[in-house]
Parts: structure tokens; C-alpha cells; sequence
């Protein structure tokens, strides 16, 4: 059976299914973040009636916390978290940099101070794929270099080409038959880096690929470019991924270009935050307009917060802080991106994925009335 | 149809069914509490699937904020906040003493300074049914007086009396046909005071009873002495309430005295804070025995937190600050109380109550062999 399935395509962007070892994720799909083995707020059966396919876990975080013996008298990440469906884990490779205080890459692997108990750690691209082969996600990452942002261009080059010889090691590191391992592309804000790192990777036998480093502060067309050079330079026929995306308004250029995973912390982050996503834009449900507002913050929602209660109700709940606010709006938002998602889905199937994304930017950019006051 | 039928006997237990305009509630029952129109941390529909069929909000708390108007024009507080089963709301006596900054009581009600705003306000008898009355809950409170404790007895003689002549003025503010009120016994820590008031009380056409003034400080014999003589000298055939109770240890003689009715912050403050309830007795999740924990916290709990994950994801939820460690572990709490609950029921029915009670004090009892120490 193929790992990816494509079963519709408009332009270059495209339609299918992901064939996993845990079962099957519709593309394009989006991967809510479960950094440490858990999306902030969100119980596992609430994210499979919400009818999310795919998560994201991070094995850094859980190498050091709760560490791997644990995970693995559990059973494996699925059983220790509660998910029995598909788990993409991230190799680490960007929170080493961002994370670790002391941090030293060597041609070996990466020399880095833990950021919870000080100790001296080290992990190569071969204990990258050790360390997800004993979480047993069904998609791991190899380890990369990410040169940081922004960087000067033959800094992108070196990482780059670093980073190809730690995806030949992963490769040779991998023994499990049962979980997929996609590369990273990296090559920071250079189309011509990233093209050319994506032809040498799409050399190897990986069954996917993920385009690295993004959202680290570059702005939406400089994204946009990058990922449009990098997609057109990956094997056609394998799913690719935008690590770290994104909004609304990055996703469907991205969408358009070709690109099938995503993953964001915007539904959940924004979810605590009290910034909630509709069809008509963000709002800030904090605001005093919601305040005596009988209607549910968004008509035809089916979460949990717009199928049984007012508007009025969140607001209450976010300005008496009450944990049940963010809650819910964690809720909504996961529900808004995963509709978001199917329409996505369903106009590519129908050949209209122009249009959609253009029907979909008129109205989610309609101007918010409101922003910053609070009742 | 009555309000209150009992179904079996076992000494003074008794097991029974409360017919309600938006349902029945099995007897004894919990009261999971909702003071803001929320039980901490979970979902209306979460609370159904534990098999909550009657919760606790505080009129109290609303009327400050959001306000009664926002929760009219939402279609009511069942609409406001999604649960669409009984509620039960407090008065606010309580919580006039305890959280106005100023309160001065005279014979026409409360003069209190709010402690949102700290604007001079008034609630009279009436003005507590009619408040409940536009809440639209299932169960209304009289507003009674607290005598505060400790006090002396002629203190509380002296609040018991006007809560006496404040009960007779609520009964003749009712304006709903479809809202039961209760009303509530005062008298401090003496049974003499205690019956004397239930007495006069028993004698005014209320539909149900509620024992208040305790868990405010006072030890545990006392509290169970003054809740046998008080719910003995209340009406047989109707229900009784011990507000603000409890723990299991509490809660097993109140029952066995006769009482049908409790709502307790225990299972979602303790949840909130990791302390955990087990038919084995309370842990403390963040303990280390729990780090790799494979089994769940409790066999065959059906809790989400127990039926999908071993104790040592609680454990780490916790440890992490997760959102989602209050979230089960609350979950979980409920769930106890609920099985705890049904257990009591079920004994009752059999006529074993009393064994019933020494099997659990014996098995709740046993020692823990942890405590304060975490990972």
C-alpha cells in the first residue's frame, strides 16, 4: 500500500490520503500541536469527534520530559497519551536551537545544555531517529541544522548541506518498517538554496518531505516565495510539508503550490488568548460587544461553545477567567481550522480551489469592528 | 406529581427521586458547583456523560456579573451556559458575609458594598426570589443570615429568627409555578437552636430543606451532630440539603441521618490542584511514585483520564502545568464522587447501607504512602 494517495488536483495543489501505520489522514490536513504529548487543553477524544487525523508531538520536549523510559512502559506515545490515531513527531532539530542555552553542532550531532536541569546532553541524527523509533510515532523527522533568522547566505548553504548529510544518516539509522520518515529542506530565504537542497533530498528514498525553517520572522511573501520554489523542486508523487504553518493567509498559497501537511500552535495559542477564528474573521471575545450577545459567536459551528451556548457566555467566561473560556475557544478554533481544512479539501476535488481561496479572503478579511477595547 | 418521592429506606437513608422542571435527579445526590455558571474546567455535555443530573450556580455571583440581564436575554441561565438538566441556585446569604467588603444587615435585607465595583447595593428577600425567578433555575434558596463562626448562641438565635421571618416573606414573593424554593435552617453549632428553627420552618409549605451555616470551621462531630439534629426535626417526606458538604467522611453519617442533598467544591478544587480520590483514598498525582506509573490511576474508573492512559500522563500533565491535568484530574474527581454517589444509592436500596459505609471507610482510610514529596 503507497504511504500518499492523490486523489484530486487543481492547479498544483492536490487532494489525498496518507496511508499510516495508526490509520488514515485526509491531505491537505492540518496537525494540531501536542508539544508534550498533549494539545493544551484538549482532551484526545475531543480532538478524534473534531475529527482531527493527524497530531504532532515533539520528541525533544519528551526526551527530556517525561524521557523515553517513561513513554515506553507506557506503551508508546499513543497509549501514553490516549491517541490511537496518526502521530507525526519533530526530530528537534528547531527547538534545540531555540531552546537549549548552550548549544554546539559538530559534524557528529549536537553537543546542547537541557533547558530543564542544566545537564550536558548530546544528540546525533542516528539518536534522532532512535529516540522517535522508541516513541513509535507513525512519521518522524530527521534531525536538521537550522541556521537561524535571518543568516547570511553561505551560513544557509553550509546548514543545508549539513543537513543532507544528517538526512543519509537517518536514512541508514532507520530499523522499524512501520513508521515513515520524511526529510527537512532547508536553504533559509534563498529560492535557488532551497531548489537545490530539495533535488539532492528527493535523490534519497524518503517517503516525504517537510520544508524547515519558516515562521522565524521572515515576512508572508518571502514565505510564500520559498515555499512555492521548494514544493515545484520535491518529487511530485510524495506529500509535502510546511513545518510551522501557519494562518489562514499562508496556508492557501501554500495549499496552491502543492503543499498537503501543515502544523500551528495559532488555533490552540490563539484559543487561550481569547482570539477566535470565524469565517468572518478573528475576534477578540474579551471585547464588551460580545457581552449581551444572544447569538452563538459563530452561526453553524458544531463545537461545543457555538452548538449550546451564546456569544455572552464565553465572554463571560474569558473576562471571569474562568478555565472553561479557553477551553472552549481552544475548541472553536481547532473546529474553525479543521472546517477550514475540509472546504480546502473538498475544493480541490470540485476544481474550484481558486475561487474558494478567494471567497474565503473576502470574507475572513472584512474588517473587524472591534479590537482592543474589553468590557 | 411530587417533587420528592423516596423509593427505599435503610434506618433514616433514605434513596429517592427529585422531579424537576428540567428533569429527575436520583437521590442522595452531589451537586457538582457552578458559582459562575460553570463547573470549573468542564463541559455541560462532560458533566452529562458522568451522569450529573442536578448542579449548584450561585445567583449571588451572577447578578454582579454578567448580570441577570445578559442571562435573560440569553433565554435563561440553562440556555446561557448549555446544561440543559436541573440547577439549583444559592441565594447568595453566604456569600453576602463572606465576600462583601460592607454588609450591613437590617430587618428589609442586605445593604452590601459589591466586590467587583464597589458600588453600594441592596438585596431584600424578594429580591433574591425574584432574582432566581429571572435565572429561571429549577431549585431557588431563601435568603437567609449567616450569624458567621464562631458566634454566640444568642447571635445566632438572633439570625435564626430573622431567618425565620425572611423565609416567610420569600415564600410569599414567588411569582413561577415551575421553580421550587428551599428553605434554609440557621442556628450555629446548637441542636436546640437547630431544631427549633426546623420546627417552625417545617411548619411554612416549602417544598424542601437546607441545613446552612456549615463546613465554615467547625470539627467534624460537630458538624454531624448538628446535621442529625436538625434533619430530624425536619419533615419526613421532604428533602433535605446540607449545603457546602463534603468529604466521603462527611457525607456517610449526613446520609445516614437522612439527608438527600450536598454540593461540594471539593472535586474540582482538589482536581485543580492534583489531589486525586480513589476508593483507596486521595493521592497527590505529582507525587514521583506516579512518574512511570503504566496502570491508570484507578482500575476500571471510566473517567477519560483512566480509561485511555496510565497514571504516569497524569503525572506528567501535571508536572508540565498542562492545562490538561486539571482538566482529567478534575474530570476524574467528579467521576469518583459520581461512583461514590451511586455506590451510596445502590447500599441503600439493598438495605446494607451501614456495611456499605464501613467497607468504604475501611478501604478510604488506608493509609497513604505518599505525600508531599514530587518528581
Amino acid at each position: 500500500m503507497e504511504l500518499f494517495t492523490i486523489t484530486a488536483r487543481d492547479g498544483d495543489a492536490r487532494a489525498g490520503s496518507l496511508r499510516l501505520t495508526h490509520g488514515d489522514a485526509a491531505t491537505p490536513v492540518l496537525m494540531p500541536v501536542a508539544s508534550q504529548a498533549t494539545v493544551k487543553g484538549v482532551l484526545a477524544e475531543q480532538l478524534a469527534d473534531l475529527g482531527f487525523e493527524l497530531i504532532l508531538a515533539n520528541s525533544f520536549h519528551l526526551l527530556v520530559r517525561p524521557g523515553l523510559d517513561v513513554i515506553e512502559q507506557a506503551g508508546g506515545l499513543h497509549r501514553f497519551m490516549g491517541w490511537d490515531r496518526p502521530i507525526l513527531t519533530d526530530s528537534g532539530g528547531f527547538q534545540l536551537f531555540s531552546l537549549a542555552s548552550l548549544c554546539k553542532i559538530v559534524e557528529e550531532g549536537v553537543h546542547f545544555q537541557s533547558h530543564v536541569d542544566g545537564a550536558v546532553r548530546f544528540l546525533s541524527p542516528e539518536d534522532a531517529v532512535r529516540c522517535q523509533e522508541r516513541l513509535g510515532s507513525d512519521i518522524a523527522m530527521v534531525l536538521d541544522e537550522f541556521p537561524g533568522y535571518p543568516c547570511e547566505k553561505d551560513a544557509a548553504e553550509r546548514a543545508a548541506a549539513r543537513t543532507l548529510r544528517w538526512a543519509e544518516r537517518c536514512l541508514a539509522a532507520r530499523t522499524r518498517g512501520d513508521q515513515a520518515l520524511f526529510a527537512i529542506l532547508q536553504g533559509s530565504v534563498w529560492p535557488d538554496l532551497r531548489a537545490s537542497c530539495a533535488e539532492k533530498l528527493a535523490a534519497m528514498p524518503f517517503p516525504g518531505y517537510a520544508i524547515g525553517g519558516l515562521s522565524v520572522g521572515e515576512d508572508r511573501p518571502t514565505r510564500a516565495a520559498v515555499v512555492k520554489a521548494s514544493a515545484a523542486a520535491l518529487p511530485e508523487d510524495r506529500p509535502r510539508y510546511a513545518m510551522g504553518i501557519g494562518e489562514p493567509e499562508d496556508i492557501l498559497p501554500m495549499v496552491a503550490a502543492g503543499v498537503d501537511l501543515f502544523d500551528c500552535v495559532i488555533p490552540t495559542r490563539c484559543g487561550r488568548n481569547g482570539r477566535l477564528y470565524t469565517f468572518a474573521g478573528t475576534v477578540n471575545i474579551r471585547n464588551a460587544r460580545f457581552r449581551g450577545q444572544a447569538a452563538p459567536l459563530e452561526e453553524g459551528c458544531p463545537c461545543p461553545g457555538c452548538a449550546r451556548t451564546p456569544a455572552a457566555y464565553l465572554h463571560h467566561l474569558y473576562s471571569r477567567d474562568e478555565m472553561l473560556g479557553p477551553i472552549l475557544g481552544t475548541l472553536h478554533n481547532l473546529c474553525f481550522f479543521q472546517r477550514f481544512f475540509a472546504r480546502l479539501r473538498a475544493a480541490i476535488a470540485a476544481g474550484r480551489f481558486a475561487a474558494y481561496a478567494a471567497e474565503f479572503l473576502a470574507g475572513f478579511a472584512r474588517p473587524a469592528v472591534e479590537d482592543e477595547t474589553s468590557a
